[in-house]
Formats: structure tokens, C-alpha cells, sequence
């Protein structure tokens, strides 16, 4: 049965690859691969080796059985290679001896999530570059839309869109190197028999190992990581990042959907974010989805840290968290990248709100600018103290700061009410938004 | 599908508990009380109210649809009201209009969890009482089975294992309390509408919470609380406190059961914890799956924590955060008391390797015994450096400490044969053992 | 030298509480109280525990020589008795030798911690207390301030600004609750010595562990605890739920502070939350400190979670983490409740700007208030229908919801003007505001 | 005054980095280099940034009064800024003007605690050179010092300690590449202004930007990364990494220190890690310091992962929150490090105490060794079974399994005696250690 809440906070393709039966079917492949290397190097008859092969389907294993057993054991490996030595003796007795063959449960379990990996961040990987397609385009399309800056959730001075959403591309630019590298070269082989040393394959082990990684497509590891879990700790780290730099995306558009604000949007699609209740309703479910991604993730984090202090040459435990913990990690990461597709293809921006926003302190986002033209005339101690005086009274009156400084004696005898214009103008006050922009997007066009 | 792990990690019966199915029953019931209470209330026909609970089944609803309509409005309960209502407006059009009336999403999917959360809580009461009573009966049979007690796992001075298994009791009765307290007074009923005011319900909102806390044996709280989650959040850490608790246990017992310790195994059970290869081998799969639980429970008990930090009166996020990780928390803690009811029903304590294992030191762990009784005569400076001597030599010739004692002049002086004897003798170590034995567990017989 | 932060993130009465010296003091209070306790039960001569009792100040020791020498023993209690003893020696070497008589490092640290907690527990409590006074005040002040709800930050129903602060309160005084319950049952003595057993003090451990809790007034546990961490934890998950209670307090006014919001102000503070360039800001300062403690505690809860899983009789590790960790977690709380007391005695509340804020949608608010009056007339469907028709015209056109209702011939031909003017009053879409607000407050006034 | 546990925990020397003073310093270098280059690029006179410069020292600042106004501006910077225009004034009012120009708190502060990274990131990564270097000499002088393997902490079959320890090494060199391409690649200047468009430094930002990066010796990132804070967090998961891998080995060091393994052992310092009343401990100190950094790394990291989700252009408490954990990260790290170096500089290596162990199962793990060789004459089946009988017999008469294989007609008719005394030898059970123990070092000698 699917999950609940498969399609909210997941990403379906993903989960495909962590379903029960998908990881039975990469615990197969490395069985089969395993068999394959042996034969090649003369340790198991090539005939077992075509045998073990063959029998290494799903169908062969009765996943209900395999679960019920799971507890006896303590992994999913050992009834597994029960029921696949099973398979084959039912076909050749001489066979079935060379199932598994001085490999061990840890190997099986470790190289099977290892391709799952492998195969879900290659999945995460092309949806998080068409998400950076996309904010190149928004950025693109609104490298002039004019917005107010915000910090600590005040207004602060004017940017522009095309700018905030250069800032979001910068980190997940660099999410993206990490993502890739991790693919590259982070995702090796187990292989080391019950202590590592790879005692139970004569002096051929290395060789076999070297056949299984090219067969498998994997890297070759310098030596068995049974108990050295950084690279799986890197895996889950990795995806934390990227759900941190998502993860902020999304806090943006819930904050600039809010009533008051109404700036940015999540695309419309009929029958998802409304009330019909509430007509005017547009809630952030999209993002709403990756917050809550994003607020379990690094927690799961943390648990994979955690278990890299493991005991000698298995773990007694620590091992064992980190199944669910990574599968988790991955699937989360998995749908928030798949949620931040969603919602900025075609997100909806509202430039005009963005403008009169920006007026909604009356004009007190340009004092500074008025202040420091005026320093050079009069001293910024008394530019300072004299903008204060009508930044005050603008506020008690309620009328734009525009209005007091075209009417203030002292400020007249040096400014032109051109020059005023221009010091109240958003245009001009936008730094080097653009040179900012060019500089994240010029290395992807 | 079931889980992979659902037999190592989990408790089957409290899984039942949080399957879709499951937890869409528990949203019907829900559903069918808030109809029943208007009812009574005269907000709604009596008819109506009959014909919604005769359809809040299971069977009225698509559960595929139900979980691909999920990601639209961002929880289980739209889809399902959706649902409901259509297959209420088939039997009576009028009645139709009922469903759901004047409640929010929040409101049942709030109840439906703590409904969960009770019949789970329960489960994990009785496990828990069955857990405390087997390590009753293991102090009782082990009141005088002398050990080492370790720190920092050196040996220090004996104990029995009655008074280590005492230790254990001690703190599960503090979280049996927590768990009884928790089940009496934080399972709560909510109800409060959009913004929580019951502004839906005329002026009969009080009273139809009231019926249905009845009905549904809930508590009712003093005001709705959408976005006051320390309830929850309590949940969360009681059974991340009685996890911790329950983890110490495990530990011990991985411990005890090194080969060079074994002093105490999880129950043979055929299959269980061996290995064909190794025979030899007593791995603590039980406390292994524990200890991959507490590994794990923490860290999401620190996720319901940063939840609590909720934005008005429906948070962005921060709720949706909740639902898998507290179940996943209650699962995970049903698991961790089911195993270690199964690991303690049985232990198997070697008091013969206890007793052995005491003198792997060689009596140094008596060398303080000697060091005051001498300290009486001699002074305890210059006890203190011969005793320092004679403990040095006992190490580097690797002879018994005792040898040297009944040798040394200046000590034969001033303790005749039998006093060595008895500060030789771990019998005479334990101090309050027993007396504390009993402040644990006389409350309980 | 003070931290950097002690102002911002703390409350400076806590942190002296937890100085390095203040420590130091809490465990000569624990030698002291246990060398009397000792006299009192004639294990040592009264003379010596006068003469122990007389050094047990801080004078005596010197901290820098104490810090230098943790490392070496790997806990503060070594070199402090180390240095006690020497200090006692030099008055009667006699008495030197009852320092510590039969306790452990351990029980010295926990003690002293457990002391340090009662501390601050005290002065959380009563700052807790003011917190709760001064949101009744502002409760009775704005029962009938009436402001939107908002539900996923988009305006969803009217409330009161009371009702708002009601649901605060409510959490609070849950944790209240917990504050009271665990400084009353949970900061037992730590008396146990080597592995727990008082084997150091022949058969009258237990009258001198009672004499202990007397004197240092905490309460006796029946059994040590050494590796039963549960109370701490315990200590540490209330603080986090209190934390969480408070952290969406911080929330919603740092978000009621945004710009286009202004509803809620921190009081004035002349140089506080200002910004000299812009002049407009009203930085939310107490609440991003809130915001920031309860970002971290969470995670440290974690910590001393997993720090339970303790081996044996003294665990290697888990014990030294949570010396800092819970420490850390105790006085981010005090100087989240002290913050919390600053924002709140004196919050601004825009009244005027709630009720415009209101009316920003439009009347779209309102939108089923008509639908369920229309719906008696001529059905549920159909009223809407009609009302799903008008509510986009009134978002296209931006006209208020009212007037085309008011000119709707279909709602004219059932509802009078006044009929409508009712049900687009916010007054009158309260629900049980008041109801809720006297659940909550009744049981303090 | 110094931390209490500043020998224990942490690393002195690293700590100097981040002492209030040390971290003024680093500020006031920021704002020093900001008039230097924003002199050489026009923006202020050469004058003023000459003397803004001499006055960038400490002794200018009052540091009691700088923390008492860190609560009302919210952070450091603030009050920083003030008391050095105040200072840069009463040398020079015009140059007064020129202080902290264009630039926002933020700039200061992320610039300041990079340059504290980058400064403590190089200390960690000496350390961790020697840390390796002392490995590398441990796996060439145990190169071929047998011992048992362990998984779950049972005896599992022989490895050497070289091969064990060149595990522990792998994990670190994956580490050591991680510090040196963080310190490469992930510490830039923080320059943005406000919003981040530094519309304060007319179109002449970027020079400015360049000239402080070469200034500082830090990168230029291609934006401002106010918000975008996953360097920082990438530093947390770095270091979080690294102490895993540190905690694997003293997790191995701490368990093979225990009374009944006694295989290795810290390194003996007089007054270190023993007990005067317990002669026999050899309690390991270091190890205990770094499993409990250990514990309490993941969870810090977590909270900055959990920051990354920052609002807009500046956090409202996310940025607050990162300033302590990043802190107690780095200094927790370069603690456990440290320690490491410390308890890896003649580590005392019991190899007989290593043989005598293996031999602790009287022979069963060499079980599979006969029952392979025995396959290859009677078949697996038989062969297994017949050993599953005689291994069964070793255990109940406590006898050891080679006398039992000795005695057998049926294996006696296929090994010879020679054979026999073969497959009983750990020396050929060790598999490809020594070819491991080459790939692991090989690059590196």
C-alpha cells in the first residue's frame, strides 16, 4: 500500500526505488554480480555462477516470509540468501554452495543501498537542475522587477526579484557541485567478508572486487568501510544542505504569499491551495510541504552523525539506525526538490504589489539617501540629526517623506527638487543588483 | 506492503494502529461523533447525524484517491470530507450538507492522532507493566548473584546483578508514571473550527466538544489549541525519556554478553542472534534493534520540539512536520518495549563467569578494603603508599593481590589471616544492595 | 570575563548560577553537608566534619590550578577534593582523612548540578509567573480587540486579540505546570559511591544519604542514579516544551511586527531595535533572540536524550556530555523567559491597524457567512454557487464582497440590508472568543 | 575566566580564537580593511582610512560596555561600530564618517567569524596531519600483530591491528580532503550592505569586494550570502564528519581498554586515568572526552542545518542562532582532535594480551576453515553438519574444537595433521590485510 502522504512530502519515482521489494532486487543484483566476479576469477564454476544469476529475481523470494524473518537474524540479509540458496539447490545442489560466497550480510545490505543511492540522487540531481533552469528564467524575466528588501521582516531598502532569486540560484549552484561530486565519488562497493579482510575468497578478494565495481558500476573502495560511515554520513549531509538551500526558498514565497504582502505566488492549479470556504485563500502548500521537509531533515542529519561512532569491525546498533534514517533523508530531499519544481514553474509574481509595497513606509527606505547628500553640505552629524527630526514627523503625520523634505528651507538650499526625485527614486537605489545577477547566472548561459 | 523492519524495530499491534486505513477510521470516527454531538445539540437533523455515522466506514472510501488528492490541499482530511460527503449525499442529499460542520481539517486530523495516540499508549502501558514484572522476577532470582560493577567499563567493586536490574527498574517506573499520567491528562479533544472560535457552530460550540470528548473518551481542553503543541510535544518526550531508559538496558546487555565478558545473553531462541559460520557466536539482536532506536528516537523527539514554534493559528509547516515523526516516535518506542520484553523474558546470567570475572584483577579491586583497615593502625597516608606498593607488585609479577598481603609484615601485624579473608571477599563489598533492592521494588509487592 | 552574548540569549542572575566558581561552591556545599552528615551519624569525629566543613570555601581553591587539572582525571570533582583535602590537611591532618569519605566523583557532580538546577529552576519559575501575569493583563486589557486569524499566514476568520494571547497562555500554564511538578519530584541527592552501593560508609549510608537531603534540602531518590539519567532529561525536555510555548509567542509577534502587518509592537526601548539609517524599522530584538534559543534547545534536548544509553555503572561519555549540554539548555531557557517578560510587558498593539487589517480582503472573510444564511433558502449548492461567482468578481474587479452582494437580486430577495450588515461584521464572526479566553483565565483570577 | 572544561573538551589553543576579545579583534580587522579598500578605490579619503585603521585595536574598545549593548541592537556589531566611530572621532571628526561605510552588521560579523574558521580550520588540520602521521606509524608497527575481529562485539575472526587501524585511518583521509577543500574553497568575504546590493558604495562595490578579499586572504563569493548559509552549515557537516570519524576510534580504544579485553590502552600518564583507591583502572580519559564531543557534535550541526531556512534578506533569529553552535562546533572538533593526538601518541598495545584473546572460543572461529575443506570431499551439507556437531560438543565440555577435529575418524581420513594445524592458525586467517593496509597507506609514504 502507498504511504499517506506519498504525493505531499515525497517524490513517487524515489520511492520506487525504496520499496521493499526494490531493495530485495538490489540485494539480488550484488549476489548475482558477486557470483559473476567469482566465476570470472576461478573461484566458484561459471556454471553456479549462470545459475545464481538466474535465480536472482524477485520472484524467487517470498517477501512475506523474508520480513518474518527479519528479526531472527537482525537484517534482511540473511533470510534472503536463505531463500535465494533455496532457489538454486531447488535447480543444481552444487550451485547453491557458492551463494554468497565469503561475502557477508553487512556487504549485501551496504552495496544495495549504496546503489540505491546511486540511483536516487541521479533522480534528485536532474530535477535540481530543472529547477535551476527555472530560476534562471524567473531570473531572467524579472532581473528589473523592482521589490523591497526585507530583514528581520522589515523593510529595509529596495532590490530587485531577478536579484533574490540570484541569491537562491547561488546556493543551490553550489548544492548542485556537492550532489555531483557525491555521485562521483563517494558511492563505493562493499565487499569484505566478516571482518573486512576478505578471508573467505582466497587471495583473489581484491580481483573481485574490482570485477563486481565495474559490473555494478561502482567505485572500488581502498578498503572495507564496514564501520567508517562517513561517505553514507556525507550522503545524508549532502541532501541536508540542499534541503537547507530549498528550504529557504520556500520560507520566501509562504512569507511574500501572506495576505498583506501578496507578492509572489505558487502557480494556480485548480483545487489546490483554496478554501472553498475561504475564497480568498491562497495557501502555500507547495512550500508548506518543503517546510516541513525541511524542518525534519537536518534531525535525521544528525542521527547519521551520530552513528558514525560504531564499535569494531560491525555495529551494534548503529549500523542498524541508519537503514530507515538515509532512506528517509533521501525520500524527504526527493520530494522537496520535486515540491520547489513544482512551485516555481510558473510561479506567479505580482510586480505591481511588489511597487506599492514598497511605498508603504512613505518614502522613510530613501531618509539615508537624502541624508548622506545633505552630509556634504552640512556635516552628516547635522544631515543625520535633521532627517530624524522629519523622519519623525513624517511618521506622526503620516504623510510621505517626500512631501517634509521638499518643503524643509535648509535641505532646499541644496538639493533641487530633481536631485530629490532622484534620491527618492527605487531605481536608484539598487545597488549592483545587476552585476550580482550577471555573476551567479553568467557560468550556466 | 509491510515494512522491511516491521518485526525488528516495531511492534505489529501498534503499527496496525497507524496504517492509512487505520488512521482514515480513526478520522471517520471523528467525523461520526461531531455529527452525533450537533445532533444532540440541535445544530443538525438527527436523521442526518445517522445517516453520516452509518457511512463514516472505511469501505466508503478510495484510498488511492484519497492519498493522490493528498498533495493538493496539503492533508488526508480534505480529500477524505470530500469523499465522505459524496457518499453521504447518495443515500440523502439534505444530510450532506452536515459533514464537517463548523470543524477544520486541523480539527480532525488533530483527533484522529490523539485517538491513535491513546491506543497506542495503552499498548505500550501493558508492555511496559509486563517488561517492569519480568525484571521484578529477574532482582528476585538475582538478589544475591554477585558481579563486578563497572565504570567507565573497568571493573570497580562488586555488586549483584539484582541491585544492577534494580538500577533499571528504577528509572522505567518513573517513565511507567509518565506514561499514566500522560494517557490521564494530555489526550485531549480538538475542536475549534477555522481559527479556532467554533465561530461555526452558533453558540453551541462548547457543548457539542463536550459530548464528543465523551463520546470519544477524550479530554476536553480548556480552549482549542492548533497551534500549542507542548501536548504532542509531551508525547513525544515521555516516550523519548522511557526509550532512553530501556536504551541503558540494551547497552548493558550487549555488553555483558562480549565473549570475554558473558556474563549475561538475550534468550537462545533457535535462529535467533547465531550464525552458521560462527558458532561460537550470541549476537544481542534484540538489544541491537533497541539500540538502533534509541540511536534514532531523540533526534525526531528534537524535531517535535522545533515544531512547537508555530506561526498564528494554523502553522506553515510546522504541523504537517509532525505527523510522520511522531509516529514515527510512538512506533519506534512500541518496538523498543516489545524487544526488550522479549530479551528480559528468559535472560539467560551465567553467575558462574560473574563470579569468575570478579577476579580477573587479582584482588586489586580489595585493595582499598586493606587500605582502611590498615589505615586504622598504621595511619592512612602510609596505608595508602604500602597498599600502592604491594598493588604495583601484584600487576607485574600478575600474582593474586591476597599472596602478597598475607606475605607483607608490617600488615600480618595488625590483621590476622581471617580478617584478609574477609576483606578478600566480594561478599562483604556490596554494601546496600539489598536495602536498596528493596526501595525499588517494595512499592511494587 | 563575561560572554559575548550573556545579554541577548541569557539572563545574567541564571548565568551566575553556572559560573565556573559558582559550581566549585555547590560542590564544597556537597562535601560540607556530607562530612556533617557523617559526623551526625558518627562515622567521622564531629571535629572533622567542623574542621571540613570551615574549608569548604571557595578561597581555598585555586580554579585556575582546578581547570588545568579536569583533563588529567577527566571530571571537576577529582582536583577539587584533591585541593579540599589539602586545604583541611594543613588545619589537622587528622580530618583530612574524611574528605569525601565514601562518595564518588560523580556524586559530588550530580549533586552539585542537581543544586545549580534547583537555582535556576527557581528564578524560571518566577520569571514564568510574571510572564503569565503580564499575558493576563493583556488579555483583560484586549478581549474584545478584534484582529484576522490567519491560518498558513493568509487571513482566514476574525478573532480577538485576547483569544489570541488566551492560546499562549494556555500552553504556558501547562508548562508552568511541569516547572512546579519537577522541582518538586525530580532533584533527588546523588549518593551512591563507587558503583552505587554506599559500600564506603559500613551500614549507614542510607541515614546519611537522608541527613544529606535535609540539609541540602533536595529530595531523596530511592536508589543512586548514576546511570539513570532519566531526571535530567526529564529537566531538560520541560524546559524544551516551556521554550517551544514561548518560541511561538516570539513567532507570532515577530511576524504581527512585519511592515505590512504592524499590528504588534516590542515596547519602544529608546537605541533598541531602531535603525539610525532606517528610521522606519522596528527590529523585532527580544523576539529573534527567542526565535534563536529555541532554534538551538531542541537539539540539545537531543543530546541529553541520547546521552541515557549509559553503560554499566559509570558511563564513558554519556555522562561528561551532558554536564554542558544541560547547562546550556537551563540558561537559554532563563533567558527565553526572560525575554519573553521584556517583549511583552509594554507590547504595542495597533488596534486601528488590526481593524483595517481586516478589511484587506475585501469582505471575502465574510464569504460564508452568506453562503450559510442563503443556503436555508434556497440550498446549500446553489447559495454556493452564487457565492463562488461573486467572490471572483469581487477579486477581479477589487471591489468589496459587499456591494455586490448588497446588489445581488437572488441574496435582496431573501436577506434585508440589515441581514447583510450582519453578517459582514466581524463582530458578529467571533464564535466563542470570550467563552474560550474565561476557560483559560478563570482558574487565575 | 577560563571554561571549566577547556583541558577536557575542547583545545586551548583554538579556544584563543574565539574569546570575546579575539573575536573584537577580528571585527575591527574587518572594518579596517573596509577603509583601506574602499580608500584605494576613491570612495573615502586616504586619511581617513589611515586613521580608522590605527584605531582598529582592541584597547579602543570597552569590552563590559559592548556586551551590555549587544541586547539592545541585537548583535555585536552595533555597539562594535559605535565606540569606534566614538574613538576614530576624537582623533579625526571627518574620518568618523567614514567608518563602516556601505557596509551592514552582518558584513562584520560573518566576515569575522570566517576569518575565526579559517584561522581555527588550519590549527584542526595540523593536528589532524599528526593525528594521521601517528596512525600511519601504529599500522607499520602492528602490520602483522594478530587479533580477533569483532562484530556486535563478539569475537567474529582474526585481523591484524594494522588493518584495524588503517580503517580508522581511511575514514580520516576521506576527512582531511574534506578540511582542505573547505578551507580552499568555502570561506568568503561577506560584502553586501543592507540588502546585499551595496547600493552604499556608489557603483564601486565589487572593487571594494575584491580588494578586502585579497586583504583578508578570504575568496569573493559571487554574490552576497546573507541568507544563503550553506558554507557555514558545510563547515558544521565537515567537522561533524571528521568527529565521527574521531569517535569510531575512541569508541575501538575505550572498549579495548575494558578490564576483560585489556588488548590497548591510552597511553600511561602519572595522575591520568587512574584511581587511587582502584589500582587497576586504566580508565580511558581521552577517549571518554572525545565520545562525549562526540555526542553532542550531531546535534549542533543539526541546528545549523535547521538555520539554513532563513527569511528574506536578513534572519530573524536563524542567523542568531548559528553564532554559538558554529563556535561550540569548531571548538568541540579541534577538542576532539586534539585529544586524539593525544591517546594515539603511544598507545600502549597488549599484543599478547591480542593472542591470548583469539584463542578465548577454544577454536570455534576457525569452525568454517575445516568445514570449507572438509566440503570439498563429503559436500558442503555434510561437512557443515558434522562441524555443527562437533562445535556444539567444544562448547559443552569446554574443551578446545582442535582436539575434537584431531580425534574425528572422518576428518582425519581427508586433513592431515598439518592440514589441520593450518586451518586452526590465525596467521592464515587474515585474508588481504596486509593488501589493504598497502591501498590505505600507499599514498601517503
Amino acid at each position: 500500500m502507498q504511504r499517506l502522504y506519498e504525493n505531499l512530502f515525497y517524490n513517487k519515482q524515489v520511492n520506487e526505488i525504496f520499496t521493499t521489494e526494490s531493495f530485495i532486487r538490489y540485494m539480488l543484483q550484488f549476489e548475482a554480480e558477486l557470483a559473476n566476479a567469482q566465476a570470472k576469477h576461478n573461484l566458484i564454476p561459471p556454471t553456479a555462477a549462470q545459475i545464481i544469476e538466474e535465480n536472482c529475481t524477485v520472484s524467487n523470494i517470498n517477501i512475506e516470509t523474508l520480513i518474518s524473518e527479519v528479526a531472527a537474524g537482525g537484517n534482511a540479509a540473511i533470510p534472503l540468501i536463505k531463500q535465494l540458496t533455496h532457489a538454486v539447490k531447488t535447480k543444481d545442489t552444487e550451485a547453491a554452495k557458492y551463494v554468497h560466497l565469503g561475502a557477508t550480510s553487512q556487504d549485501v545490505i551496504d552495496t544495495a543501498i549504496t546503489l540505491q543511492l546511486r540511483d536516487a540522487l541521479k533522480i534528485i540531481e536532474k530535477d535540481l537542475q530543472q529547477l535551476i533552469n527555472q530560476l534562471v528564467s524567473l531570473i531572467e524575466v524579472h532581473r528589473n522587477t523592482i521589490m523591497i528588501g526585507r530583514s528581520f521582516m522589515q523593510h529595509a531598502r529596495p532590490i530587485t526579484f531577478g536579484f533574490k532569486v540570484s541569491c537562491w540560484l547561488d546556493g543551490l549552484l553550489r548544492s548542485k557541485q556537492r550532489v555531483v561530486k557525491l555521485l562521483a565519488e563517494q558511492l563505493p562497493l562493499q565487499l569484505g567478508g566478516a571482518v573486512g579482510t576478505l578471508s573467505g575468497m582466497q587471495d583473489k578478494g581484491l580481483q573481485v572486487a574490482e570485477t563486481m565495481s565495474a559490473l555494478l558500476r561502482l567505485n572500488i573502495p581502498a578498503i572495507p568501510w564496514h564501520t567508517q560511515r562517513d561517505r553514507f554520513t556525507e550522503t545524508a549531509t549532502t541532501l541536508g544542505i540542499l534541503s537547507g538551500n530549498i528550504g529557504k526558498i520556500a520560507k520566501d514565497i509562504s512569507l511574500l504569499m501572506q495576505t498583506e504582502i501578496a507578492e509572489v505566488f505558487e502557480p494556480s492549479v485548480p483545487g489546490k491551495g483554496g478554501s472553498s470556504t475561504m475564497p480568498h485563500k491562497r495557501n502555500p502548500v507547495g512550500s508548506i510541504a518543503i517546510l516541513a521537509n525541511t524542518q525534519r531533515i537536518p534531525n535525521l542529519v544528525a542521527t547519521m552523525l551520530s552513528c558514525m561512532v560504531q564499535d569494531h569491525e560491525r555495529a551494534t546498533g548503529n549500523w542498524h539506525a541508519e537503514w530507515e534514517t538515509l532512506t528517509d533523508i533521501v525520500q524527504l530531499t526527493a520530494g522537496t526538490v520535486h515540491q520547489a519544481c513544482i512551485i516555481t514553474n510558473g510561479l506567479e509574481v505580482d510586480t505591481a504589489k511588489m511597487c506599492s509595497n514598497i511605498e508603504l513606509t512613505n518614502g522613510l527606505i530613501y531618509a539615508e539617501n537624502i541624508s548622506l547628500a545633505l552630509a556634504e553640505h552640512i556635516g552628516k552629524s547635522d544631515a543625520h540629526t535633521l532627517m530624524e527630526t522629519l523622519c519623525k514627523e513624517a511618521v506622526d503625520q503620516k504623510i510621505h517623506l517626500k512631501e517634509l523634505v521638499e518643503k524643509n528651507d535648509t535641505i532646499s538650499r541644496y538639493l533641487s527638487l530633481n536631485d530629490m526625485q532622484q534620491l527618492f527614486s527605487s531605481d536608484n537605489a539598487l545597488g549592483l543588483c545587476n552585476a550580482f545577477i550577471d555573476r551567479v547566472i553568467s557560468p550556466l548561459i
